[in-house]
């Protein structure tokens, strides 16, 4: 099944979330049966980012959304893990401190968007600033309005200007989902530093948050920048579809490794001095 | 075996790498029999990095050095597969650029000290500064000589002023096993592109890169920042080394998970509060 296809988001439409079921799991039935996909999946990502990293023609950028909860940093952890760390970075965008809030919402991000040959993923984005923002009228719409047209503007920049391909994935879980991962972080000391009250206050405000992902996701896919929807109840599910998605645009980039800059029969020779030079110091 | 203790240098003594074997393997004899003690170590980086990031009283500092083909990307990937990747940053020392140059060598070392609560891999180091540059001779003695001291500073403020752990490596391969090393990258396609004469030309100056090795190794290993020389002929050796000496510091950093910021109780309260207005949603 090609999912890329399946959860992308039709530029120019306007998409409701209701017609996506966020417990969708495709054609296997659990997380044993979709191993093997998986780990394909994976394999290719290794494979095709040390090409782009070589190649240094194109820019990788993921941007990570979702309620809390859905599942954006274990999301990130499944797809850095096929990933040589040193062509990838992963930027967590916090509240603004005070200096952020001082400059335009794009500021602080545009400092972390990826250089060619290197993959950048932002669990949350430059879009918490038409999310969270709206919702709770951080500004007043005046100001979040004109932001989808700003962000629509600075991703086809970076896409042009920086062969940057921009993949944006909102993961999708249901009310009753999120309800069971608070159980879960309850009852899981590891994970009890981290509850607060507004897990559940914010729960209050899930019809505006709807609203809110239902804007962006209807005003900010584009062709080169397209949102993709993934149904997120079943974690495995969710990185199966993400892995194959980004496995699929690598290969569709058509990457090929450099040429080596050097004569390699040229190198080769100097291996053999190197092994001679080698046995003569080991007899002496 | 306790590899923190053998293969730590001591402070204040002159090191010779003539005393370490680097072909060195401990007590299994191949991977496969290290296999499990190897999945240990991740384990229990994993877990304690997340009291690392939760509790953020530390910063962890993991420096990486070695020659050509010592495999330090390889180490680097290891070591990040077993950490969230929200809570670590790995940063590549490349050549400086013309504005770095323009300033002190710790410049743009700095800006990528870890935060509290955060662990940063450097894959090369300010060290590069007492190495490369002492080598080749790129600036005169003048200048690199009071760098030791420099650094010394340098750590020892991060320890003190930030909590900072520092756990600097030296992968230790032998001339030999570089050359195979180096056979192997001439025989793969995907690492041709990366091949280069100064590859082989930079073998002319082992005994040089061995004499500033023993220098950066005696002078700047510190209680509160010590060198480890790993015996690195063996992948897999490196790797298990490593990791236990990382799992075994965060062990003995006493790391706790923060207390709830909310009392649990009132939080299971609004959970089933939660449940039941689902219930009613559901019916309704």
């Amino acid at each position: 099944m090609d999912f890329g296809k399946r959860f992308r988001v039709r530029p120019g439409t306007e998409f409701e979330l209701d017609s996506v079921d966020p417990g969708f799991h495709g054609p296997h039935a659990n997380d044993v049966e979709a191993a093997e996909s998986l780990k394909q999946n994976l394999d290719r990502i290794t494979k095709l980012q040390r090409m782009l990293y070589a190649e240094k023609k194109h820019a990788l950028l993921i941007v990570l959304q979702g309620i809390d909860g859905a599942g954006k940093d274990g999301a990130c952890w499944h797809v850095m893990s096929a990933m040589d760390p040193q062509g990838v970075h992963v930027t967590g965008f916090k509240q603004p401190t005070a200096e952020e809030r001082e400059h335009d919402f794009l500021w602080r991000v545009h400092p972390h968007a990826p250089r060619r040959g290197e993959a950048a993923i932002f669990n949350r984005s430059h879009y918490e600033d038409v999310l969270t923002v709206r919702v709770h009228k951080l500004v007043p719409k005046e100001i979040w309005k004109p932001r989808y047209d700003f962000i629509n503007d600075w991703e086809r920049m970076l896409a042009v200007e920086n062969n940057t391909v921009i993949l944006k994935f909102f993961l999708y879980i249901s009310k009753e989902e999120q309800l069971e991962r608070f159980k879960t972080r309850l009852d899981d000391p590891a994970h009890q530093w981290k509850i607060s009250e507004s897990d559940y206050t914010e729960r209050n405000y899930w019809d505006d948050y709807i609203k809110a992902f239902e804007a962006m996701l209807s005003r900010c896919s584009a062709d080169h920048a397209p949102w993709f929807v993934i149904p997120s109840n079943h974690k495995w599910f969710r990185n199966l579809a993400l892995s194959q998605i980004i496995a699929d645009t690598l290969e569709e980039m058509h990457l090929q490794m450099p040429k080596p800059s050097v004569d390699l029969d040229e190198i080769r020779r100097l291996y053999h001095q190197s092994v001679e030079a080698e046995k003569r110091s080991a007899g002496a």
